[in-house]
């Protein structure tokens, strides 16, 4: 298995370092982060590489689509739209979704690793919780491993690895923790605080999700609304 | 048609002018450059905006996307990577090829097109001509087009035209002749020169294009192998 060769998207947040912690098992690893302009880029950034640092991984890169905020759109790129407050009953796509975000992040993971050589590429998408992003359901990434197929050299073979699509957060959170993966290195608050607000739709999803699992999570919070 | 709403990916080579003379035809138009850290970044921007001030283009977006220069893998982004001059008889995948470079292009329009409500992107892709780059065939748009179904909201719904797909460069340049596509306003070489070389891959290909069509291709060559 040491010479599978695959490059793992890190944001920084749970469910990232819960697919470095299984892809680092099945293989030599690169890393890569995006920023795109999001309001916790500087935040998800140190995160990025202290799980990296943990990890010792010599390969990575990070690629900057600032772009993305230009074009707006998202809660989590424009200013100008409010990042919602607690509330996980939502079925409606929430106005946090990136238009189409995941497919850049795996554009650059294509393109890196058509030149390093690297087979797999590792994203920790879940479409079983409540988040409700498009871009996030399975039929997504095999309809993107189509055109990857197509639109690389006839030697390229990518597979995109979803270890987590059919995890709910408490199932991820079991198996990080089963795997010693570096929660305690991780950010998913949507706020670019000291310390994370406990309140946002992402701090709720992953306070319930440790409460289910029945473990703690290690990092502090402004507020435990769970 | 005039509601028809639509995004041009304008990179200031003949081709995408042409693409551009038949997509303001067809709709009402925002013009979409992306600097991918290619040698000729800055040469293709002026392109660019030259083309949007002859088409009255209020919406412009330029969108960079330099870590495709940072992974490398190609004679246009890696400067280790000679460009090669004059050889159209090849038939495998030319060096030049930037990987899984139009993903990267297509992403950026399909965000920018879910935002601002356009259901078309044109892009001058051809598949016919000698280049042989995978990301230029028509199956790559299919299978992209599906992982856009798929990846984007419920009620967005995009497709990616590619209207010079099948044709060859003196076809293509006879229809923007005949529509009065900005010839003189483009640039096609692969150097940064402050003339066309006349002698790459790029300007060859051009240059036969233009001789095949019955047509003088306008701007200054500081030699025509052709």
């Amino acid at each position: 298995m040491r010479d599978r060769r695959s490059i793992v998207l890190v944001s920084g947040g749970v469910d990232s370092a819960v697919t470095a912690a299984i892809a680092v098992r099945e293989g030599r690893c690169a890393f890569l982060h995006v920023n795109y302009g999001q309001r916790t880029e500087r935040k998800e950034l140190q995160c990025f590489h202290a799980i990296g640092d943990f990890y010792r991984i010599e390969e990575r890169l990070v690629a900057d689509i600032g772009y993305l905020s230009e074009i707006g759109g998202s809660a989590l790129t424009d200013e100008r739209i409010d990042v919602p407050e607690g509330d996980l009953s939502r079925q409606d796509i929430p106005v946090t979704y990136v238009p189409f975000r995941n497919a850049h992040l795996l554009s650059i993971a294509v393109s890196w690793a058509e030149v390093i050589g690297a087979g797999y590429i590792y994203i920790g998408a879940v479409e079983e919780d409540s988040s409700g992003y498009p871009d996030c359901r399975e039929g997504f990434y095999s309809a993107f491993e189509r055109a990857i197929d197509a639109g690389t050299k006839p030697s390229t073979r990518i597979r995109i690895v979803t270890p987590l699509i059919h995890m709910r957060k408490p199932e991820i959170i079991k198996r990080g923790s089963e795997l010693g993966a570096p929660f305690h290195l991780t950010w998913s608050c949507y706020k670019d605080e000291q310390v994370a607000c406990g309140e946002c739709d992402s701090c709720l999803l992953r306070l319930r999700g440790f409460q289910e699992a029945g473990l703690r999570d290690p990092i502090p919070y402004r507020k435990r609304a769970i």
